[in-house]
């Protein structure tokens, strides 16, 4: 390590290759290869030659050749912001119909924003990533242009030319890429906790739930700071799981209010510059039809261009879910520890060979997959954290990589609660043998002498069964404290399990 | 550095001194030092001497004996952690008197924990730092050991004697560790955020209202992606900041429905072993009545002390209002930047002599004061969550680590909001010839010509003029797309700000 | 908001579609299509379908099945992670030939992994996702399987026969998935960290030092607290974030020395049982040739898969990097600003339309997306901290996620660095008059007169011309502490660059 | 929850009482109590009456009274950074002696200084928090005051009149808070490293190795995925931990280089304006000598003074440190969990009584507190990040922020170290009957057998085994795959240690 990298020249790893090579994708020259030629397009800084076969054009190709950023397959525009585009283009469409737009056209706009709904033209015609201009105003442009063709293609027209459909005037008509932008990501995440996160916790919720009555009479040791405690039912313990769980809907729900509100009618800076009176509340009703969600237009478009709190906000609730799944899948690994040198009081489903090198292993995969996806979740927070606190002036810039990372967390907590779910909770089964084993053999049973002999002398008998590796009630019938059938009446696990 | 640390023996700088000078209060020997002299107290570990003067006894001087961790001063448990204790200690001591707890014992309890919630106890009484138990139980212990010390002298008993009051049977009655530090928490954090944070926040919004109220009338140029962009109002600027701390307070109510729960009733591990049926309830009771919130028992007491994501969902909140708050002083900061060589469009009031070298230098000290808080305040919620993530079992042990940091951010924003707004906010100054010159040499204006010449003509024109260092209209009328009468008619910023 | 969203059960909202659409790529089950039949594999769980056409076999179909988690082409197992175990099983087949493998084995797998390393089979072999289990043990099993498959077609076999080469017994001999996973981890960041960070960033060091030296006599107002100060030349402001920028390969270099260490050799839990004495460190030797990176084996293997604080640690780094790269993209889009109403100093090139309704507006888009990498680092530095934190034994079980975010990091900064530096910092001008203007109209240049006339004298000039708005000179004399020539000779920006 | 918190008035709770008492230190209005009189004290704003005791002036004071944020005893400005500032004035006056500064008050200057650096009078006359500029100008401006004071204290002036030291000419000579502050960070936090943080580490380091070799003949189950796997000696799983602490001061030493440079001569925005040349060399060489430690002067100061990257830097490699703490300690926690019903392969020493309720229990408590330390420096590491980022153009003005969270968490772990390692890792005892229990029951031993009859009968045995709860001799007999005899000839577990 003599040599400062910094002063390292040309001189590589015999593995070198090339860069592209090693580290993904290529980021192929999107431009240089088509299967059916070319046409030219042009915006204001040149032509640009677009592949016939896509809808795209040349603002979209600009920012593929200008953010060489990552690997392309994994960091592009999520899906559900492009549908969520769609969602709006289309109420847009609708609304500027009632406004006076060609309905001809406007119509055209909506069939083709049904496309892009359906994610059918996601593949082939959104190729950008989340690292562009922090407004998102190239995704919104990509959007704009793959519309105008297809709908121009709908009427008739000649791809690229503008015509009958015009990506600006009439695509984007009354809209910024400063207001769409936002709009979109609040549908999105909207749309996405509701069809992907909330039915993923309430399954989780449910197959607990499950757990919780079905062990409702299982007495078992308690532990606390790892070390035993007073019984409880392995159904109360999962109890308190169900309520994590209930708990994390109730906290998205918390958040809603100002999720459903939509930047939609503040173009460029807030001030709904070109627009018409009513615009706003129209496509927020426009989108609520559509979506079934209950948006409004936000009370306040400044705040909605240039601040992203309730991205933040929204993140701060997955967080606190992802809390809340670390600690009941770590228990649930914890409690099936073994299973012969640890707790075993749960087995978990045996879903696939566990060891290359130990024969008969079995692993818990599923809690393992879904703490990594809490711990994520966690670091997703903190960049939409970041992202959320830089905004400047009238808009925040940093509005891709902040939904991308919401969008991401909804995700991936709600297919890890599916698989967890079925994979997982719903195959546990209690080792009711080594449970009893185990509470029996606690000395913490002893706490229910307390009323009986008193606090000193229950614990004399505690300690010195602990250094005797004896029973409660060996050494409290040879201390003399009590006999035999006092023990039995006396010390009965189903009689702490509640209040008196 | 050739040497590894690890291998550094004796050797010290010779600044070396004592650890203890250098890193600040000295962990002197508690138990060493003593005005009044010296009784002898035990637990189960053995004697203590405990200074005369004190209330606390043998568990709360072993802490303070175990855990030498920190700066005493700056690492204590929190005064309202403390406090709260002295609330449910008080609303505790009422029900066990209507279950049948000694009128005269309970009452004098009750008459100490109103010593404890008014805080004069906490200076010389509650030692310990959050670095102890990650149960709390310490604090816990702390405060029966001097509600029962005080309630003995109260009823004329000695100190230590535990008669006729004991800090367990008593005091600590019907509760344990685990279940009164949650309820302690919960009240901290809900009367610190109704005493401090929301007054705090009202405060600030009031002042940034009543500035977007002043500035109504004022038309500046709006800054997009740092650049110049389409007008709005001033007043329509600070609206966004408005809204955002509008809806800050939005965000904490969310929140409260589950902060709201108390734990008080679960005992060792939830199930409430040892209380008496309806205990929980009338202690949520007693809380609510004597702090004036809304408390009530919680539904699941297993999730309520083997989890705190109650504390993590509020963290969240107050990560939100961190974005917020660094969103708004950031754009002050900027605004205000000069006075030659910045925007220059704000002044803010001059507080303190800015420079020692530079003569008149005057800085945006409160805006740095409150950024600061609000990177401290997202800090402070990683922990929160980390801890958060790590309960195990029935109990959670990072307590007292998690509810410090959410009480410290709620002061911190609390406290800044208030200073922020009144040596701040309520002084700013709009400097209107600034902003008017700004605003009319700004190419944005150029927008309104779209309807009028084309936005084809109209970048034309902006772009000239800014390759030539001239105004708009020097060059649209240079350029022949309209005459100096049009300009005027057409660009007007006044008609730039809103829907039509 | 009043019905919880707990309750809802069957109702979706009208753009409900089916999961899958909405949410991006479809969970197709892989054995379900195949363009070329099937051959019928097993493990210990039973018989599963594999397409003819892949090399992969049942424990990677069964990974596939049991994890259908997150959108497939985004969360996919790294391709650096896939091409470092190509090198590793190579390694270790070279190595297992020195100590009595079958040659004729040894080198078919050694042929079938630089298959790997090249990267052709990760598209088609590879299928898996970060979300499996926490050892990669799936991911290892996966690169066991193609290896054994193409080097049994190489050797003339039947795909799945696992003769004459064997997944487990050949190609991953004296090895487990515990000390191959982590040693995948530590060659792949190396790697990426060499052939994409280190590049990226020294090429975005040369660019900023070619500005700095460009700049070095352009005189210019300097700015603390985003206020005027003293002056600087805009090549010393650039010599700051050259500094920055060395420093950070600096940094990268200082977690090197834990980051070369292997864990191949460890096999199940460190011990290194099944492995022949030797072999930790011949791989390790082999593992260096083939990447030309100084790898050495880990000196204590227990630390090595237990714990992966050298992933925390390299991830600090890239922190460290994102707040450097933070700094000098908001510097430059903040000195950019305007063209009219912002600071104006600097000019970035323009590449590409700035918005779809104001005309003639640039951005600084490249300053926006580093930015938002940034952000994003900084996220998934949370993320591998609390994955780090977590470890539980003999093994630490976030592995996969761990090394994705470590590995995201880098790609995304060394690539964020290049079009950055191509796309925005070779491209900068510098205003020169602008630059010198606001220099003329600051009133910080009255420090120089401090050592003439005294701070005091200093401080009532500035103030004055501040409230009058008029100039240092013209109050100075006004006020006649001086005349104009004294003025001249004394207020020279040239003299106050450096010590004297 | 009907009424939002935003229009509650004037209602507060009935525990209302004033702000100041529920939330701790009243923030009494310094200037209006003083046992010894005032003195009249002006800076540019006006007077100010300062208490006659205090050496502190009219800057200090205008702090105080702007800045009332926080509980004044926990948000004090910490200790190391004032220390110091006595450091770098005291350096800073012997070299502005070389340069001409007069001997005697030079002389005086550095007396003060001393009783700065030995701390003694920090408690009455270093008044202010955290929360001030961001620069830290105040506590600079508070240093210069206390030292000029002093300085006319012992060369027989009267305090307040600046004569004949002044706090700016003289204390301040050469020097601007914006290199100040940043060098009294470094030499804080270095010699915070030196004498609390690496010399707990290495104490933790030792009793862990002493631990390590006295375990290494104990061969235990190990355990991977939380389940059973192959053996180990205790002695080798605590080598792991050993490791990780060398490491951490390895770690820690890899940061020196950079923390090692000091700004001193940068003064207002890194130029070092109205300094000497060769001053910021002699300066540095002045801190080396009185703190023992290699400073050295910045390479580039613009770097250092709009940077804090190092900050960033140290608190990563302290980051990383929480994890390993976070790791070791959870295993402690985890193999003495039980007395009964946990793993209970160690005891932990006992500290104190660990439940009121439960008597006879032992908690893990020493590994609660420093998990928790673990958590806090995860999250100090967020806030210094997030303050690293946010410098712009010549300064950063979020330092005393950040070094207050690097201190903060090197005494945290400093402090937690030595006393988990006095009250915890030195007592702890293997209980090697459980241990070899646990051994010889678990199933994982069979991968003995693989070499001997195969990997699928040796599954065979171990999923019969576990089935049927029988022990691996049993099973392996009744299948008839060996006797008695090769059982205990080819299952030794001390084979499985090592490679061969």
């Amino acid at each position: 390590m003599k040599t400062s990298l910094l002063k390292i020249g040309a001189a590589r790893s015999s593995i070198g290759r090339s860069h592209s090579l090693w580290t993904g994708q290529s980021w192929r020259m999107m431009a240089s290869s088509s299967t059916g030629g070319f046409r030219v397009e042009q915006d204001t800084f040149g032509d640009l030659q677009v592949p016939n076969e896509k809808y795209y054009g040349a603002q979209t190709l600009r920012s593929v050749m200008n953010f060489p950023i990552g690997d392309r397959a994994s960091e592009r525009m999520p899906m559900p912001v492009i549908k969520a585009f769609g969602v709006l283009k289309k109420a847009a469409a609708e609304v500027n119909k009632e406004f006076g737009l060609d309905p001809k056209v406007a119509d055209a706009i909506s069939q083709a924003a049904d496309e892009v709904i359906d994610g059918s033209l996601y593949e082939d015609h959104f190729p950008l990533v989340i690292w562009q201009t922090g407004s998102g105003t190239q995704s919104n442009m990509n959007t704009n242009e793959v519309i105008a063709n297809r709908a121009i293609e709908i009427m008739g027209g000649e791809l690229g030319s503008k015509k009958p459909v015009h990506p600006n005037d009439h695509v984007n008509k009354s809209q910024s890429s400063n207001d769409t932008y936002p709009t979109a990501m609040h549908i999105a995440v909207a749309v996405e906790l509701q069809n992907v996160l909330v039915p993923g916790l309430r399954k989780l919720h449910d197959a607990l739930d499950a757990k919780a009555q079905e062990y409702a009479d299982i007495i078992k040791i308690g532990r606390t700071h790892t070390q035993d405690a007073t019984p409880l039912t392995l159904g109360q313990e999962f109890s308190g799981y169900v309520t994590q769980v209930k708990f994390a809907i109730d906290r998205i729900e918390a958040t809603l209010p100002r999720l459903y509100m939509l930047a939609a009618g503040g173009t460029a800076v807030g001030t709904g510059l070109n627009t018409r009176i009513g615009f706003a509340e129209k496509v927020a009703d426009k989108v609520s039809q559509i979506t079934g969600l209950p948006f409004v237009t936000a009370p306040n478009k400044f705040e909605a261009l240039a601040a992203h709190d309730s991205m933040v906000e929204v993140s701060g609730a997955l967080n606190v879910i992802a809390c809340s799944i670390m600690k009941i899948a770590n228990d649930l690994r914890f409690l099936a520890s073994g299973p012969r040198c640890g707790l075993g009081e749960l087995s978990l489903p045996e879903n696939e060979p566990g060891s290359s090198i130990m024969p008969g292993k079995v692993n818990p995969t599923q809690c393992e997959a879904i703490t990594m996806v809490a711990a994520q979740v966690m670091g997703n927070h903190v960049a939409v954290t970041v992202g959320g606190s830089n905004g400047h002036f009238e808009l925040n810039v940093f509005k891709p990589m902040m939904v991308a990372n919401v969008l991401r967390s909804i995700r991936l907590l709600g297919d890890a609660s599916v698989a967890f779910t079925d994979k997982c909770v719903t195959g546990i089964e209690a080792n009711r043998d080594r449970i009893d084993t185990l509470l029996h053999e606690s000395l913490m049973l002893v706490t229910a002498l307390n009323p009986h002999i008193g606090y000193d002398a229950a614990a004399k008998i505690a300690k010195t069964a602990h250094k005797n590796g004896t029973t409660l009630k060996e050494e409290a019938i040879k201390l003399g404290y009590l006999n035999e059938e006092q023990f039995k009446q006396w010390v009965k696990p189903e009689d702490m399990l509640g209040p008196k």
